[in-house]
């Protein structure tokens, strides 16, 4: 069994310097923990819930921060696409390219980002049902590309609120021909109050979340972390606060070894 | 009150002649019974669930079979756009441009829709909760188009499977500052099997849950048709037989006519 | 086609005169518009939230009550059991046992109420889907009592929050063999904010939701009012003020009767 | 921090012998990992969908079994009730009594079985939210118990599926003022097809959520085995076989010591 990988970074690129104070706050902790890494972090919130929220510096000047945090810190990089044209100039700075979960069913942008070669990380969207990503993989893979994450982030549960069946996991697994399960345990957490312009979260349970879909057994973990959750910039509710990468990815790791170690008990 | 709007088509544009045939029907049907009419194809179906799934036409092709609708009958055409650059050429020859349930929230898309100065009918997204129509419709309107429907589809219920909440027609009215509420009676039919690759649907229930809708008091009707649904290209579960438009509108005319006719029952 | 029958009262016997005040406008109104109708009022809420809440008078004193509506207005009488023991001294006054929903599976309950010969209402839990009311009915049937109705009050949505499938009651009647369809219009309004020791409700809304339940065409209407909703001690929030049901049940007897002289919409 | 308990036996007693059987192995293998342990059988499946459905010997029957396991083995044994009057001779032989998920809202029976002063194990709704349990524990404790477990089981999701949302079992121990939570893995395997007689399980992947339930953190786990879990009178589908309870629950033994270790990450 390998280890679990780490995804980790921040929502949105706030800024240069925010985001490379971050990337060596991740780097050092997953290299303290052996933990396989790639930095995350969004050019562009395209679908923000308020037209007037915050929505990060764009593709050209974005890719430069991500280029600078992956030959500063030698770790690939991972950013989402939104748009067809995107796919190519951010696949010559990243090594993984990431289908948000609204757009997880247009055909063309995920032929456009299959087409690139890079890794691609799909977010299962939270109206999707575990079955149904065999159809979206079933896409990627017509597409000619093999190299696919699968990312869970909540299912709709009722009203503005996301429920992660940890059931679904292996189910996701399983109709997929067994590509790598990912956990995003940071949207995981959202919630939002009726009417609110901005969603909320419930940072303060990520460890036992994380811990929760760890001991199902995964690939790895989606993580978006801040100095200042409360100040950051889009979804500061979920994000994790940066000077606890470290004790968090401890328990997260100790979780995975243990579960990885565990002999598969087979049941018909 | 206004009498009942009728958005109605056909779900993709197959071809010329059925588009022209189903067309006709409408318009006769709608004619027959003295409601506004506007008719609705999509030239192309951008998320199927299965790569090898009917797509239709495609942009040129399907707008000179709306431009002949139009020209032909007489009355507005809506379609969807699921690009940025498609809005503009579309709303050249459409009436109403449309965005799909799962693009709802693209910024981008919808500052281009807005751009057009058509009606926008917005298709409100299966995981979005009926308050948060607000920060869908703010966008429009900061975009500066106030000609904006908004309209019901379902909501996610579990797994592959929607449901109609009839209390949230209403808070989508309140929480839109009065937009016209549009109810699409086809997709709301939509379940789906598990792992299946495509939607299946209850169109045996059709007329049961279009006189739900229409009780309620709403602006208008959504609804696509097919001459043999059992052989349609896209969603054919869900879709009106092409020989009972005319009774089955009917129905929801009276049903319409009736509402409208009642007095308000104002309650504390 | 029948015309929709209506069981209407109040929540629980708060007094014998507020019970009798509130029969007498029901029997007004549905005398005035020829509505079948049968009094109901609960002698004990046996599973309120909270224990400090009002519970009622108890089996002897409200049958005492029930008895006199009865007698005074010539009107058939329904409530609920909670107990195997109440259900035969409850038969002696009331034409209509019901059933909680929390209590639709106690097979032993059921047995009780289906031995006294009475009719049975049965509230279909919010737990339950329409096509498992095929296994609820099979108890009763095979306890020896075919006259049932089935009472649908909504279905769990998410948390504290209730939803009407409006798909589901044709289910309901086709999976019992065809049963009557109640719609229990009150209830099916509850909400509940997070941690609430007592419901919320939405009665502003009744009338629409009414008209949706009574437009896909079911027997009948399930109906709470109160002279004064705000100082109700169970479930105000959903309650009918008591000088709207005349206005509220005449547009519910238009919506039944359009709906009932329209021609079948049979489609394959 | 207190390792996990177990509460551990069988859906239903079938027979004298199967319960003795079933409880040596679950003694046997909680001895050998000194794990706390409960025995549990029902003596009455009081609520099986169908009528047909075996329902097991009854309360006096019932309790000499029980008697006999708790004689034989020395551990504590736990049933539960459905009726008042049961609440009292069960007590005379058991240590705790369960309160079935249908009737936890039935505040005579919560009465009843709070009076006994046993230890009361509370399974939460599948229609309830977490933060309803305050509502249901300060019944208890109103009547005088404090002793009270809480179970998770899983929630309603959709129609005729469980999920467990692991989030809410801090809210659970958090507004019930820190009462110990179980988690009945057993039960939230539960999943129906439409229509069914009877439920349907997951057990093949038992042990993936036992691990994510106890790597949140909580005080213990409720299982139930059977010999032969596709000849098992209720419930099978979600059985655990009896010959894989040891190494079932090595592994969860793993997963709650780890966490236990670990230190708390509070996050404001």
């Amino acid at each position: 069994h390998r280890p679990m990988s780490l995804i980790g970074g921040m929502n949105v690129i706030e800024s240069r310097d925010l985001v490379m104070r971050v990337a060596e706050a991740f780097v050092q902790a997953t290299g303290e923990l052996s933990l396989p890494y790639i930095f995350k972090a969004s050019f562009d919130k395209a679908n923000r819930s308020s037209i007037h929220s915050f929505r990060g510096p764009g593709l050209d000047e974005g890719l430069k921060v991500l280029q600078e945090v992956k030959q500063t810190f030698g770790v690939p990089v991972l950013t989402d696409v939104h748009e067809i044209s995107q796919a190519a100039p951010v696949a010559e700075v990243c090594d993984i390219l990431q289908v948000p979960a609204f757009l997880a069913r247009q055909t063309d942008l995920i032929a456009a980002v299959a087409a690139t070669d890079a890794v691609i990380n799909v977010k299962k969207p939270q109206f999707m049902s575990p079955p149904q990503i065999q159809n979206l993989v079933g896409k990627i893979r017509e597409c000619g590309n093999e190299k696919i994450l699968l990312c869970e982030r909540g299912t709709c549960f009722g009203y503005d609120n996301l429920v992660v069946d940890m059931l679904g996991l292996r189910t996701m697994k399983d109709c997929s021909d067994d590509a790598p399960i990912i956990f995003d345990v940071t949207h995981a957490l959202q919630t939002r109050a009726a009417g609110a312009a901005v969603s909320g979260g419930r940072r303060g349970q990520i460890a036992e979340l994380g811990r929760a879909g760890l001991a199902v057994g995964i690939a790895g973990l989606f993580l978006e972390a801040h100095p200042d959750p409360d100040q950051a910039l889009c979804d500061g509710p979920s994000a994790l606060p940066l000077d606890l990468i470290k004790p968090f990815l401890t328990q997260m790791k100790a979780v995975d070894d243990l579960v990885k170690s565990l002999p598969a008990l087979v049941i018909d």
